[in-house]
Parts: C-alpha cells; sequence; structure tokens
C-alpha cells in the first residue's frame, strides 16, 4: 500500500472518525426479536474531500453476517455535511448531517427503497467519539412504524 | 480471513461477475475534457443473497485518485435483479437489472443527487463478461445533457 495521501482540507472537521472501528451493538424494534450484534467499521479517506464508509454486522452468537452499509460523508462546511448510505436490502439514505465537535446528527434527507425492499420513511443517526471510542444510535421509522430506537452501538478504535 | 461461505442459491445467476477486476476505461462528456483511467472493481459475497459492488478509478497518466463508487446488487429472480450504488460526488443510482447470461443491463429507476450534488437524471449501465474479461459501458443523462455515452472500459479478473 502507498503511504496515506494528506488530509483534504476539508475533511479537518471530520478527521476524528478516520480509522477502523470494532464493538458491539444491540438492536430492537416492534416487529422483530432484539438483538446483539458485532460490527466493524471504518472511515477512510483518499487525500479527496469526502470519507468512503463501509460497515459490517455479524450475529454475536454465531458469528453469521447480519447487516451491511456502505456509502460517504462530504462536508459542506465547516460544521454541515451529506451523507449518503447503501445497504443490501434494498435501502439508500441520504442524510443532511450537523458537525458539533466530535459529534455527528444526522436526519434524512430522502429515503429511497428499491421496489422489493422493506419500506422505510426516515431514519436519524447521532454519533460521537470520545478519545477512541464511538458510540451511536440510531431511530428509524419503517414499516408502518413511527421514528424509534433501532440500534445502539459502542464501538472502539 | 475465514473460509469464504457457500455461495447462497439465488446468486448463482451473477456468480459469473465474483473477483476483482482491473483494467483500463476512457471517459467522454460534452461538458468535460476525454480522460483515461484505472479502474479497480470487486465483486464479493460473504453467503447472503446480495453481492457486495466497489469500484475505484485513477488518473492513468499521474495516478491521482478519480472516481469511486459502491453498492449492491440484489437478485429478485433468475433474470432480475436491483442494484444501488452510491458515489462520493453524492449521486446514488437504483437500477433495474435485466441478466441475459454472462451480460448485464441496467437502467436507473431512481436517481437521487445531494442538495450540493450536479444533477443526474438517468443512467444506463450494460457490462458483459466472457471467460476473465469484463466489459462495460456507461451512459448518463446529466447537467442538461441527453443520455448519452460517458464511460467504456475493459477489465481482466
Amino acid at each position: 500500500m502507498a503511504e496515506p495521501p494528506p488530509l483534504h482540507a476539508l475533511l479537518t472537521p471530520l478527521a476524528f472518525l478516520l480509522g477502523s472501528w470494532r464493538g458491539k451493538g444491540h438492536g430492537i424494534y416492534p416487529t422483530i426479536d432484539d438483538f446483539d450484534y458485532l460490527e466493524v467499521a471504518t472511515f477512510s479517506h483518499v487525500g479527496k474531500p469526502f470519507i468512503a464508509y463501509a460497515q459490517r454486522t455479524s450475529d454475536l452468537a454465531t458469528g453469521a453476517p447480519l447487516h451491511a452499509e456502505t456509502g460517504y460523508l462530504r462536508p459542506t462546511g465547516s460544521d454541515t455535511a451529506e451523507f449518503i448510505v447503501a445497504q443490501p436490502s434494498g435501502i439508500v439514505e441520504m442524510h443532511e448531517v450537523v458537525i458539533n465537535g466530535t459529534s455527528l446528527t444526522m436526519h434524512s434527507h430522502t429515503v429511497i427503497t428499491t421496489p422489493t425492499a422493506k419500506r422505510v420513511d426516515a431514519v436519524t443517526r447521532v454519533l460521537g467519539v470520545t478519545g477512541d471510542r464511538l458510540d451511536y444510535h440510531l431511530d428509524m421509522a419503517a414499516v408502518g412504524e413511527p421514528l424509534q430506537r433501532h440500534l445502539t452501538a459502542s464501538l472502539e478504535r
């Protein structure tokens, strides 16, 4: 691998995210059984003004693959960004992001789903980094249910 | 790394895509200068009924990173699939895919762009594999221009 390129100046407010993160999460929703998962998430850059994001989760008990998602975070100012993320379940979220120190608050601007996917109407993601610890939670309005907590996780760099 | 898991039965018609591909492409569009690129693309699976896709291109002369995209291909039958792909330029394409032997024809069902992204109205992608060679072209209607050839590339596994 080549040396990592210099960080683009526009990424300075998001540099706290960079790296590979690993930890555990818990999922709930009225329409499914609760579940626990292992997660590996990476935020990386190539010297251009965006961060590439990818994540995979697996069942805490069996190791079987559960969720995955992949997308990009695009700074639009010193305290704002856009986030787009695709999921193999056929869901794409487009978010407007507010950066507050080392926390991000994301409210979905648009959610689109493929013709055979389950319906998702809105997603809110809140993520905060303290040193080498990343905590997030995700609220979702889907399959006719109102916006409510779906995921909570804590990862370490 | 663990052993690769068995292929999900729904992926059988798409197994010809799996692997890492590398090669060269050429880009044209009325609003930009022609360009030549190197591309690395991967199609992978984790035993579930979808293929993860990721690609990066770099300038053929300088090696500087150019485009990237990442998403998922979801079979919906023996000869149909859905494809969603996110791009750091703030564009997300959602395609309906027809599988014909080892060729895929994708017509965009929906294209969404972030508030600060350039406008893209429609994309058609045609991809064919012959042995260890993958050829594709991509037509795009964007920034007020009608649907027309944008990219042509040939990769090897």
